[in-house]
C-alpha cells in the first residue's frame, strides 16, 4: 500500500502554487505559476530518484529504471494545470499519485521488470489554449506540432512562445517515445461513485466531445435610438443558440450532455447591442452518432436562427474527440487490484477528457477513478478525501506494479 | 454662417487621437487618449482668445466673455469621450461645433452681450464608469460626487483615482456655475431625419433610460461530467433572460427598446459551465410608466425563470434617468434659427441620453441634431456628411448667438 499521508502532503504543498481566490488553484497552463509547479514536481522526482526528460511540447517525464534492459517503460501520469477557477485535485492527483508509487517502491525497496516514467502532460486544460489535452494529443500524433504551436491565447499569445517563455521547452522529439502501457488516476468529476457509496471507478469507456465555437455578427448600434425592427443584435442571436445547445442535448437524454462554458461580446459596453459574440458550445456523449447529430443540428439549426434575425453566423470545430474505449487487459488490472486490495468498485465511463484517452491510441491504456464531493470539478470548492485519494493511488500502484512486472 | 471646412478639418484633427480599429476612435473617459484629446482642445481655446475653467469632475469650461459683467453665461457642448468602438462625431461634433461658433465670432468681430462658454463633459459615454451622462449628472445635483469618485472600471479602478492619474481634475467646485441657457448640438444616432431628408432635428424631448445590472449565479462545474439534471448553468439563464428582455421591448412597441450590451461570464472557459452571468439590461421609452413597467417586467419574470432553474438572481439599478422635456423658449430658438437659415426641419424626441438632459434639471436647455448615415452610432463606421457638420453647426450658431443677444 502506498503512504497516503505523503500523498495528501504533497497535494497541499502542489496547491500553494498558484492559488485561486476560493480555496482552490489557478495555476493555467504556461503561466509563471505554471512554471513553478513544474519546478517543485521536478525537484520531488529528482529526490526520489528518478531523472527527468522534457519534449518539445514541455511534455515532462521522470523516469525509475527497471531491471530489464529491453522491456519498454510503463507510463503513469495527468496534469498539473488547472481551470482558472480549479480544483487540487484535476489531474493533479493523477501527477503526484504517480510519484507516490515510485516513493513507494524506493521505501519498499522493489524493482520493476519494465521501467516506470511518471508524466505531466502540457496543457491538458484547454482553457488558455483549445482544444484539451493538447500535448499529448501531439505526442499521439493527433494534432500537428507546428499547429498547436500557433494556438492563441485571449491575448493573441502563442502557445510556442509561451511555453518557451516559462522555459519548458525541451529538446527531445514528442511522440519518440513508445510505451508498454499507461495508466490514469483521476478524480471522478461527477456523482456516481459517491451516490453509490463506491471507492473506485474501473474506467471502461470514455465519451466524446465536440467543441464548436460560434461567430454571430450583427451590426453594433445604439441601445437608445436604434429602433427595435432594425437591431442586429448579435447577444440575442447568441441567447437562441444557447437555448437551441441546451434542447438539442436534452433531446438525446440520458447520453448527451451540452452547453456553452466559453462567451465573449462585442464590445461589450452597456449602450452598445452587440454586434459579434463568440461562444464556444461543448456536447458530448459516449455515442460517435449522437455528437454527430448533435453538431450538425447546431449548425442547421443555428443558422436559420440567425438568418431569421438577420445576423451572419459562422462554425468552427475548435476541439473534440471521438468516445474511446479503454485497454481490455489494463482495465483488468485497475479492476483487479481493487478487488484484490479490497476496495468496493464499478465500471465508468468517464464524462471528461483525459490524457490517457489520446495516449490509448498509442499504447494500452487505462484510468482509475476515485469519488469527489458532490461532483463537483473544474470549481474551486472541488474536493475529496485522503481516504479516497489512498485509494485510489493503492489501486493505481498495484495495476502499474503488476503490469511492470517484479 | 460658421466656417463648415474649419469645423471638419477639427473633426478630423481630433479623431486622430485614440484612434479604432476600423476607422473609428476608441478614446474612452479618462484614458491617455482622453487626456491627449483635452490637451488639444485646450489649446485650441486658448488659440481662439478663451480661458479654459476645469471643476472638481474634470469637467472643462472654456469662456469667451460678453459685454455685461453682470449677464450669466450661455452655455454649449457635449463630450470628447467615445465608445470603444466608438465614432468620431458622437460628441465631438457638439464640442468642436461650439468651438467654432466662438472661431466664426471672433472672424465676424462680434461680441455678444452674455458670456459663452464651450464645454467638455467629462465620461458622458458610461462604458468605462456607468452610468452614463456621470458629470453632467453630478453638475446638476443628480449624483453625489463621492458616489461619482467611487464608480469603477471592470478593472476595478475607480473614477476618481483616473481622474486624477491622466491630470485633469480641476479645482472649481462642481455644480457652483449658474447658467442663461444651455445648447448642445448632436448627431441623431437614429435613422428618421436621413430617411425623412431633413437637415435638422429640433429636439423637443429625450426618452428615458433604465439601466439594471443582472447578476444570475448558478455553480461553475464540469461541462463533461456533469449530468443533465445537476446543472446549475448561469449562462442558460442568462439567455432566457435576454430573450425575455426582447420579448418586454416588443411588447411596448413602438414606444419602448431594450436589449442587452454589456456581457461577462464566470470563469469563461470552455469547458467550466457558467457559475455566474453579470449583464446590464437597457431599457428605454419616451414613456416614464413604460420603462417602471418594464423594469418590474424584468424583475419579476426574471427572478421566475431563475428560480425554475435553480439559479440565484440579483438586480441592480446601474444608471437611468427619466424622460425630459426641454424648455419651450431655448426649443424655439433652435426651430427659429433652422427656419431663419433656410434649412428643413422636424421635431424629435432623442432616443439616446445627453448631457443637455441633465443640464436641462438645473437651467433651460435645448438640443440641435444633425443627420447621420443610416442612423449608425456607438459603431465605428458612424458617419456624416460636412454638409449636415456645417447646417447643425449653423443652427446651433444662431441659436446661441440669439440666447446670448447682440
Ligand atoms: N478532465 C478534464 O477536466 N479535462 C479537460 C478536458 C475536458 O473538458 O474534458
Ligand atoms: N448620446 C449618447 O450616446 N449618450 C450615451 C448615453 C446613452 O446611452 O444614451
Amino acid at each position: 500500500r502506498i503512504n497516503g499521508d505523503r500523498l495528501w502532503d504533497s497535494l497541499m504543498e502542489m496547491a500553494k502554487i498558484g492559488p485561486g481566490v476560493a480555496g482552490g488553484n489557478n495555476r493555467q497552463t504556461l503561466t509563471d505559476a505554471d512554471a513553478e509547479g513544474r519546478a517543485l514536481f521536478q525537484s520531488w522526482c529528482e529526490a526520489a530518484g528518478m531523472e527527468m526528460g522534457l519534449d518539445t511540447m514541455g511534455n515532462m517525464f521522470a523516469r525509475r529504471e527497471g531491471t530489464d534492459p529491453e522491456a519498454l517503460p510503463v507510463y503513469v501520469g495527468s496534469h498539473l494545470d488547472t481551470q482558472p477557477t480549479g480544483g487540487k485535485y484535476d489531474g493533479v492527483l493523477g501527477v503526484l499519485g504517480g510519484l507516490e508509487i515510485i516513493r513507494s517502491l524506493n521505501d519498499m525497496n522493489i524493482k520493476t521488470k519494465h521501467p516506470i516514467v511518471v508524466t505531466n502532460w502540457t496543457n491538458e486544460e484547454g482553457t488558455r489554449f483549445a482544444p484539451a489535452m493538447l500535448s499529448s494529443g501531439v505526442f499521439a500524433g493527433v494534432h500537428e506540432q507546428d499547429w498547436a504551436y500557433n494556438r492563441e491565447d485571449a491575448e493573441g499569445k502563442s502557445f510556442g512562445d509561451e511555453l518557451e517563455r516559462i522555459g519548458w521547452k525541451g529538446e527531445e522529439e514528442v511522440g519518440a517515445r513508445k510505451m508498454h502501457a499507461m495508466f490514469e488516476l483521476h478524480i471522478e468529476q461527477g456523482p456516481i461513485l459517491e451516490a453509490e457509496g463506491k471507492d473506485i471507478g474501473v474506467v471502461t469507456h470514455g465519451q466524446g466531445l465536440s467543441w464548436t465555437q460560434v461567430t454571430v455578427t450583427g451590426k453594433d448600434s445604439h441601445t437608445g435610438s436604434t429602433p427595435m425592427p432594425m437591431r442586429r443584435n448579435a447577444g440575442l442571436g447568441m441567447a437562441r443558440i444557447l437555448e437551441l445547445v441546451d434542447q438539442i442535448a436534452w433531446s438525446h437524454k440520458p447520453d448527451a450532455v451540452g452547453a456553452a462554458g466559453h462567451i465573449d461580446v462585442y464590445p461589450n459596453s452597456r449602450n452598445v447591442i452587440p454586434g459579434k459574440t463568440v461562444f464556444t458550445v461543448d456536447f458530448r456523449s459516449p455515442n460517435l452518432s449522437v455528437i454527430e447529430d448533435m453538431e450538425k443540428r447546431l449548425r442547421v439549426e443555428g443558422a436559420k436562427i440567425c438568418e431569421e434575425m438577420g445576423l451572419e453566423v459562422s462554425f468552427e470545430k475548435v476541439g473534440g474527440f471521438d468516445p474511446v474505449e479503454f485497454d481490455k487487459d489494463c482495465v483488468t488490472a485497475v479492476r483487479n487490484a481493487a478487488e484484490r486490495l479490497g476496495y468496493s468498485h464499478r465500471d465508468l465511463i468517464s464524462g471528461a477528457g483525459h490524457d490517457a484517452c489520446w495516449i490509448n491510441q498509442v499504447a494500452p491504456a487505462a484510468m482509475v477513478m476515485c469519488p469527489c464531493v458532490d461532483g463537483l470539478s473544474h470549481n474551486e470548492a472541488e474536493e475529496i478525501s485522503k481516504d479516497w485519494a489512498t485509494a485510489g493511488a493503492d489501486v493505481l500502484f498495484h495495476a502499474v506494479v503488476e503490469t511492470a512486472g517484479i
